[in-house]
This record gives structure tokens, sequence and C-alpha cells, in this order.
């Protein structure tokens, strides 16, 4: 399979867009960078790149506006879900009825929002969607700077359709860039799956301002934490994207490793920044109810998250 | 009916305590207080109660330890529940075998401390045992000084047993100094009652950090508000305490005009204080539990509450 060819462009340039547009533009592939706080670093400085697969620096291609950065063959979203609002304004200048989109943000409905921002690119606009689900750990430490800590792989698929050649063209854009890629016939699995530690670490690490290893060391909480992930397997079986119900217990089990480590939305309420409580609990609970799953601990954490998040707004 | 004679000492002389305690000095009955940081300003000064039933000044009997305020009649405490660890030593020189205790604190669980504390008293130490809810907004605004705000009733039982000429007797103490107190022969239905609101308003006043208005105002919060409350029903109804299911509905209905209140256990987790977290949701729910009751929300209310008191401490 050879790689996707054309113009790339990474919208939403923090740590994760930041990251994987470097790894491709370093790879040879034609990437794009749409910036704005680091927009002036990095025409000046390019990107810096500490990673524990190796240190690069990079002159990068860097635009701070979409028009400036103009249509692409491929768009890679990398924004944080709270920022979904601004898709339209985004992609109104960058895409038409050729672009692909492939959002790499977390929790359900980004796919949905992309197509929708695309309604000015003519009907069928799903059709030109997927989505990525990202095992990264990565900080931005400086404008212009990443640090990438662990891991790096995606699990990506098409947004409503099975795996085609198009897919696996765009895997292998990652792939020869040396990223982990697979592909998946059903995006919504691969996203519930992620989900199941998504839900009880995110919104424990905010609701009981407990880090992994707390919840897992609090009997209390790691019960807490076991109810909500067997309510997201119910939840995923319930809306067509069954999963392995021994994910809980596994996922427990491996995240004993993690030690005091702060999810990323407990790290945006520590910080007061806007929390991404919408994709990654109140799209799955709302689709788990839609669907007639009995889900009281996922509807009250939401209720709860939603609450604290608008503490901080 | 004639009220209680003898002598009666008050333990715990916070908001709580130190106003009952002063309404029955006043109405003349014989109150000896035991206080610790406000033990210098009410010897020197003595008590100053502003209320919206009238302002007072009290000479007040004040002591600074068990031994030096000696054996008692009729014991009333009014410490938070968070300091019942230290009631075998504040009860072993104050309470004999003829000493009756009437515990005023918050939630499930003080009579069952109480009497264990009172082990030293000899055998059938719970029935002399007693248990009200005080229904009272006071602050404690200076050593000495207390604002009594709002209400004041008393509902009050046995422990263990239906209402008698004794129940009766104590009650006549707080109805002869002008305040309010029923007699119930199901303590438990009158506590499950209270907590019906307490464990809803308490714990989301932590775990969403949301006062009274903003659960009311929030749809999310105000259905999860009512579904806690249901679960309360349920779970007083488990173990033998039935209470009118038009309740939460009611309660809700009520605090419409409490507008922006912080409920005890808000105030205390703003403060950085320790939680009242065991009594008023721990023990009612491993009681629930115990009796076969299905309460998953007040479970989770239970550990997330209990992992932001730790937090604190």
């Amino acid at each position: 399979m050879t790689a996707f060819q054309g113009r790339i462009g990474i919208i939403g340039s923090g740590a994760l867009g930041a990251f994987y547009g470097a790894r491709l533009a370093r790879a040879g592939h034609d990437v794009h960078f749409l910036m704005r706080s680091d927009y002036e670093a990095v025409r000046d400085n390019g990107l810096f790149v500490k990673s524990f697969e190796g240190d690069f620096h990079l002159k990068a291609n860097v635009y701070n506006s979409p028009e400036a950065l103009g249509v692409c063959d491929l768009l890679i979203i990398g924004l944080k879900t709270t920022a979904n609002g601004a898709l339209p304004q985004l992609l109104a200048p960058t895409a038409n009825a050729d672009t692909l989109v492939l959002t790499l943000e977390n929790g359900l409905g980004n796919e949905d929002a992309v197509a929708a921002a695309l309604s000015h690119t003519g009907k069928g606009a799903s059709a030109r969607v997927l989505g990525g689900i990202a095992f990264l750990c990565s900080n931005r430490t400086a404008p212009g700077h990443i640090h990438h800590m662990d891991h790096g792989w995606i699990r990506m698929g098409e947004f409503d359709a099975p795996v085609t050649d198009r897919t696996r063209a765009i895997a292998e854009l990652f792939v020869s860039s040396g990223i982990r890629c697979e592909v998946y016939d059903n995006l919504m699995q691969a996203r519930w799956e992620k989900l199941v530690w998504n839900i009880a670490f995110n919104g424990l690490g905010v609701a009981a301002q407990a880090d992994v290893g707390r919840v897992l060391a609090t009997p209390e909480l790691h019960s807490l934490a076991h109810d909500l992930m067997q309510e997201v397997v119910i939840a995923a079986a319930a809306t067509g994207a069954p999963i392995d119900p021994a994910m809980p217990a596994k996922m427990l089990k491996n995240s004993e490793s993690m030690g005091p480590y702060h999810s990323s939305m407990q790290v945006d309420f520590e910080s007061g920044r806007p929390l991404e409580v919408e994709s990654i609990i109140g799209e799955p609970t709302r689709r788990a109810k839609a669907a007639g799953a009995s889900v009281p601990r996922m509807e009250m954490l939401y209720a709860l998250v939603k609450a604290l998040d608008q503490r901080t707004q």
C-alpha cells in the first residue's frame, strides 16, 4: 500500500496535532500547520520535538489563519473538542468536495461535528470523514516545543463505512512515518473501547480529584471505576459497537503501572481550562440512554463533571 | 408535662450546642457548658446570642474539661460527627448509670456511637440514649458569639423505644425555652426524612460544588437530586423506617425559597474542614445496602465525597 499523496493540513497544532504533523513532515510528506499562539515561534525557529524515540527539529510550513492555509487534500484535526464550535470557520477555507478530514479528537460526536462543518462542500460530506483514536503521551512545553513522552499509536477507521484502500493509504501515511496505525471496520467500536478507560479515569480525575493510582488504591473508587466501566460496556453494546466484557478488569489491571498519572481532564480541571466533558462523557451518556441502556453512574458522572466544568468558566 | 429537672451538660458548644444551651439556661434550666476554644471568652464575658427571635446575653457555667464538668443528669451532644471518636473520653467523666444523653448530631450512627461510649455505665446503655434532629440555621461568629438566623425546632425520640413520659419531659425542656420540639415513636423515620434533603444537597454541595439554588436551576443536577432523594426513600423503607414517597418532590419545591444556600457540608468543604460524610452519606448507604436496597447513586456519592474529604486532610 502506497501512502496517501497530497497537501496535508494540521488543524489544532497542540501537543497532539503538532507531534503527528512533525513526524509526517520529517518522513517527507507535504505538511502544513495552522497555528495560533505558537505561530511566530514556529515561523521563526521551527518545531522542536523532544521524544523518547529520538529528538528532532523541523522547519515547518506554518500559517496563522485558515484562509492562509487554504484548501488541503487531507486535514488532520487535533483540536480539543471544546473548540469544535470553531470547526465551520476552520473548514470553510480549507476543505472542498475532494478534501478528506481525519479527526483525532477524543470521545464521541467529533466525526458528526466535522461532517456538519463540511456542509459547504456538498452532499455526502460524512463519506469524506475519518476518525482516529490516538494513544499518545505528549505535552507542549513551550511555543514550538513538543515533548513526546510515551506511546503514539493510532486506531483509525472511516466514519460511516468499513475500511477501504483509502483508509489504508492514510494509515500508511502514519506507518511510513514510524507510527503504528491499525485500521478498524467499526470505528465506533474502537472509540467505545477507549471510552471504557476515559470515562472512568477522566471522570473520577475531576469528580473525585483522584489520579489513576489513587483510584486504584481506594476501595470505593476502584469499585466505582469498575462499575462505570461496566456501564460503558453495556452502553457500547446497546449502541451497536459491542466490546469485550472482560475489558474493565483488564484495563484496571493494566492501569496499575501508571502510578499517580493525571488524566487529561484532571490536568485541564486543575489548570482551570474547559473540560472535554461533552465528547468524553455527555455524548456517550446521551447515546447510551437513547439506545435504552441503563447507565445511572455515567449519567451522574456527567451531571457532576458538567457542573464542575461550568464552575471554572 | 413538667420539664425534665436536673443538671444539664452541653458537650460540643458550637453554633448548635451553645445556642440550645443558652436558650435553656435563659429559661431557668440548670445548664453547664463544656467548651474548648471559646472557654476563656465565655468565662470572662458570657455568651452573646444574636437572634431573629430576640438578642440576649447570658452568664454561663463553663468548663474546659469533661472532668471539670463532671457528672450530669442529661447531656446534650452538639458535636460535629467527625469528632465522635472523642465520645468515650468526653462521656467517661460526665455520665453515670443514671445519665441520659441526647445527641443532636447529623445523620445516622450517632446514637450507636453514644451508646458504645457509655459502656462504662453498665448494661443497657442504649436505653439511656435519645436522638434529635435540629432544624436550625445558626453560626458561631466569634468566641462566645452565636448568630441565630432562622428556625430552631427539633424532632426527638428515644434511640430504641417509643416515646415515654421521659421523652416528653425532655421535649418540654425545649418547649419551655420557646423551642418547638416534636416527639417521634420512630426516631429513625425522622432521621431518614432529614437525610432525604441532607444526602442530596450536602452531597452535591461537595461533589458538584453547587449550592441549593444552582442544583435546582441546573436540569441535570435537579434530576440527580431527585434520583438521589428517591434512593433515600427506598433505603429508608428497606431499613424499616418508611417515609412519604412524595417527600422528594415536596422538598425540592420547598427548597426553591432557599436561594444560593450553602449546605453545612459545602461550607466545611470550602473551609477545608473534615466533612460529616460518614454519618450523612456513608452510614445511610451501608444500612441501605445491608437491607438489600439498590442505591447506586448514594454509593457513588459516598465514594466521591469520601475521596474529596480525605483530599483536604
